[in-house]
């Protein structure tokens, strides 16, 4: 079986053809044109696959959307990045495609998805994703199922409490962990730093538009103590949130995926540590794994299409 | 069917037989004595059984227990409360009860189903029950079924964060939930405000031992601006609590039992304001109902019983 995997993000939208292996062929992306209403967005994508795959063969589509999404109903309810609501996509689909089986979820969900049949989860059946990107997002997978809440309203780790009157999240709650352990927060803590410490190698070598997670460790591994202070902060923001995910769900394993996660080992060796020492369970132990993604740039599109096998 | 429901407490053992209707009969209890040894303290209970209820018939016993509880293998993995450890109590009953199904879990987790399948949560499949005691208990329900993680070290809502930083909690953690959120943490922000407000309303007419939870939710209807402050920051605290439940789980309804739960209405109007204005979810809204528990004394040995049914 070949399922058509569609991943669509705030600024792209990326589409390939997988097999039952996860492997990942013909695939192809194009930007998020925001002069076309919503309607006018998914009949351009419709045309465009409808050229792109013209001579494929494949059996099913699976869509992941950032945002709000009644899988069941098969409707975008809200996404804040796309400005899509109220959006019956399955329908338009269907419309299109009426002997293709059509499946839609949130994006971190499909990621979870993803990961467990293809990726760092594989033979395992609890699971938490968690995407640290510019925001935070979540896909929880529980038995091996993905668990979304009422109309898909769950699974919204990022919008946890981390810090109590915190500072004011996009949600309308304060201190979600979002505004902590995000990349954009990582990079945001590390540019008040060096404004707070313009003599540190850090504030020296880079511009603040240069600011990005990677460099923020790099100058940390080179010794920079304020560099040091930032990523020892953010591993503690981080640490704790996950922390949360363990004494709640007690999963196998938290897979971390989007850009903070590239620094690999670098970064779970020090939350694994951090987890250790404080999660809850007594003896015998019930520890919970913390990796990174395996399927890194594909997980999107391999993702959505993992909604259908 | 009738079900043999067991459900074991810090001070007493509580039993009684449940009908498929959810109705109890022949209730007993009698108090743990701490001087026995674990096996001996469950071959006491065995003795106690066999006697009380050796002319009734009934096919199962369902066995509810504080601790963390792996409910698969039939073990007590460690109890704080009952000082138990590695206990293997499934395979001890079914030694002496070699005809009947025997089911285990932690009390909150039973808690939680008996509400499901007999009380507030009757015809849902998503909720969350919290029990608001000495400490935080948690029991979740996800598709009818409690999901409490590997090894049943999930579910453990208590020990999510509250307050970065805060009060250190007795699992290692600090400022989790349980510390600001339980009876017992309202209890004492109660008499720290009576210290720090001798002439307050409160203060003149209780003595620290008598302070409850009703007892300063009394005096905050009276008029104590004092007890009035301490239910907000109260309020407040069990709010940002449940709100993190809303935007992890979005289960159709929240129960709260225990304790603090008696005050009912007063209790769950002010946290449903609470949880409008700041949950998660753009429109159209997916609200989260808080009720309180409705099997209120009974539950713990209905619950018990209802993981057979």
């Amino acid at each position: 079986m070949v399922v058509l995997g569609i991943d669509i993000g705030g600024t792209s939208i990326k589409c390939g053809l997988v097999n039952e292996a996860g492997v990942l062929k013909n695939a192809m992306s194009f930007p998020v044109d925001y002069k076309l209403s919503q309607e006018e967005q998914i009949n351009a994508l419709i045309l465009n696959i409808k050229s792109t795959y013209a001579s494929n063969d494949y059996s099913s589509i699976g869509i992941g959307i950032p945002g709000s999404i009644d899988s069941k109903a098969g409707i975008v309810q809200f996404s804040n990045n796309l400005k899509w609501n109220n959006l019956h996509i399955v329908e338009m689909f269907k419309k299109e495609f009426p002997s293709k089986k059509i499946a839609i979820s949130n994006d971190a969900n499909v990621a979870a998805l993803g990961e467990l049949k293809f990726g760092a989860g594989k033979n395992e059946k609890n699971i938490v994703l968690i995407t640290l990107g510019t925001g935070i997002g979540s896909g929880i997978i529980i038995d091996g199922k993905i668990y979304d809440g009422e109309h898909g309203r769950g699974a919204e780790f990022g919008h946890s409490l981390l810090v109590m009157d915190g500072i004011k999240c996009s949600c309308g709650r304060k201190g979600c962990l979002e505004m902590y352990a995000s990349a954009s927060a990582l990079i945001r803590q590390t540019k008040e730093a060096m404004k707070e410490n313009p003599d540190s190698l850090i504030a020296i070598k880079l511009k603040d538009k240069e600011v990005t997670a990677k460099k923020v460790f790099d100058f940390a591994e080179l010794g920079c103590p304020v560099s040091i202070s930032v990523v020892n902060t953010y591993v503690k923001y981080l640490s704790e949130g996950l922390l949360n995910i363990c004494n709640i769900f007690r999963p196998s394993s938290i897979i971390l995926c989007g850009g903070v996660a590239n620094q690999g080992d670098k970064l779970t060796k020090r939350v694994t540590k951090y987890l250790e020492d404080n999660q809850y369970g007594f003896s015998p132990k019930a520890p919970v794994n913390v990796k990174c993604s395996q399927l890194g740039y594909n997980l999107g599109v391999i993702g959505a299409a993992s909604l259908i096998f």
